[in-house]
């Protein structure tokens, strides 16, 4: 049976929410996903919520029942509150019905099998938390193996990258790694390095990805820098058209990975 | 010469912070331009801001210089100020140096020349302004026309889908109409209205675009009504191999418009 919470200052929901702050994520383990959808991908993901917080008029939904049965069979607690108190967690106005606390899983180059997809995702110095849920996204959507985040990338575990994965956070690896050890795992195995750039003339299309593909994309402002674009087998541009000289990291990067899927579908027709 | 406004409760700055506010901008037919790249692709792009408002840091740096003329040329108003309301104005903590105000620039589809490009996008109820910026920048990035907003789409000019859209709301025709009257105005002329859609196996890469190609996007959350795909010449469907099954708009919008632009290429290669 859930607890019922109605009061804003209510230990619990004080720790819950603090877990919007990346401080807090760090000495607690543990992050936030909003949304019956979203924990729904979560749990089906293999993920445990070692806690739910529900909306008292969810209570009957037959998804939150089958969600709330599952995290209390795998020990975890389930709170009933007001809308209001889940506005004061999420911050919307319009708050979703259901909040899941999950526990941080951190991933190491080691724990990657490289070879279980055709193409993953290498970040440096990604800023945008939404880019970054957008980016997971995308990478689902075309069966990619995960993303790997170098430098000082922004946090997969914030409210705003999880909101924009859209549950992708839960089914793609999340690595964060140090670039030299990176680079040194790299060329321990097979692996086609591609720099997104504007420093070429290789269209992005006249290039044959080989698998695994590690399309490696740039900051936001600055894109690759130049001693990690000479580390790169290859490096391809997105031809350009207009008075712009450069697109959203999210929208480069959805370009690119549907070029390799899209090769990929070619050479492997579905049955 | 540039007035020096140090008081935050001068009235011109709480007027040019208003402007953040939808109905602020409705009534004085203005919106606020974020940094020196998006204004001088602004002005370059032939808009003629009303007013300037920059750091006293900035001052001497040559790229404002030349816009700070221009606008004083054209009879704007150039106003030198401090970080800390600049900061106020944008309401970031790392404020850019130069804010714009420019003059909200209504636009017909009598305006339009359906011709001028291969390509345009028709949005549906799109809610988040940063989807618009980033389907501006993306848009501008292959050449097309402009973005056509039916029903209750979010206001392009707010702060955010212009900061998005890094300038491309300046180059790209920008109009708000209802849906009927669209659906009249294509008919009237030539235009393939191409939906992307969930309910259909045709693939995107297996469609032929004809010029000029209207991309139909729906709503984030729901994609079009069923009557507004009724409408539609074909219906295409991004493949998906993940768990998710959706991309994000402006991903899939962005998905889209190269593979349009990626078969005139293909069709008028370049000289």
């Amino acid at each position: 049976m859930p607890r019922v919470i109605t009061s804003h200052s209510n230990e619990t929901i004080k720790r819950i929410r603090s877990l919007r702050e990346k401080k807090f994520r760090v000495r607690e383990g543990l992050f936030l996903a909003e949304g019956m959808r979203i924990v729904a991908e979560a749990v089906e993901a293999g993920a445990v919520p070692q806690m739910l917080v529900h909306a008292e008029e969810a209570r009957g939904h037959p998804l939150l029942d089958r969600l709330i049965r599952e995290c209390e069979a795998a020990g975890g607690d389930v709170i009933e509150t007001t809308r209001d108190i889940l506005h004061k967690i999420t911050e919307k106005d319009n708050p979703q019905s259901l909040v899941g606390v999950f526990p941080i899983r951190h991933r190491q180059l080691a724990d990657i099998d490289r070879n279980a997809s055709f193409v993953w995702i290498v970040c440096q110095s990604l800023k945008d938390p939404g880019n970054l849920g957008t980016i997971l996204r995308t990478a689902d959507a075309v069966g990619a193996g995960g993303v790997i985040l170098l430098d000082q990338s922004c946090d997969p575990f914030s409210v705003e990258a999880v909101r924009a994965s859209m549950g992708a956070l839960f089914t793609q690896a999340v690595v964060q790694s140090d670039a030299a050890a990176f680079f040194d795992w790299l060329r321990q195995g097979p692996g086609q390095l591609v720099g997104a750039s504007l420093n070429t003339d290789h269209d992005y299309q006249a290039v044959r990805y080989e698998a695994p593909t590690f399309l490696f994309m740039g900051n936001e402002q600055s894109g690759l820098p130049a001693d990690y674009e000479a580390k790169c087998d290859v490096l391809v541009k997105i031809p350009m058209a207009g008075k712009a000289d450069s697109l959203n990291v999210a929208v480069s990067c959805a370009v690119l990975l549907y070029e390799v899927f899209n090769q990929r579908r070619r050479a492997q027709p579905a049955p």
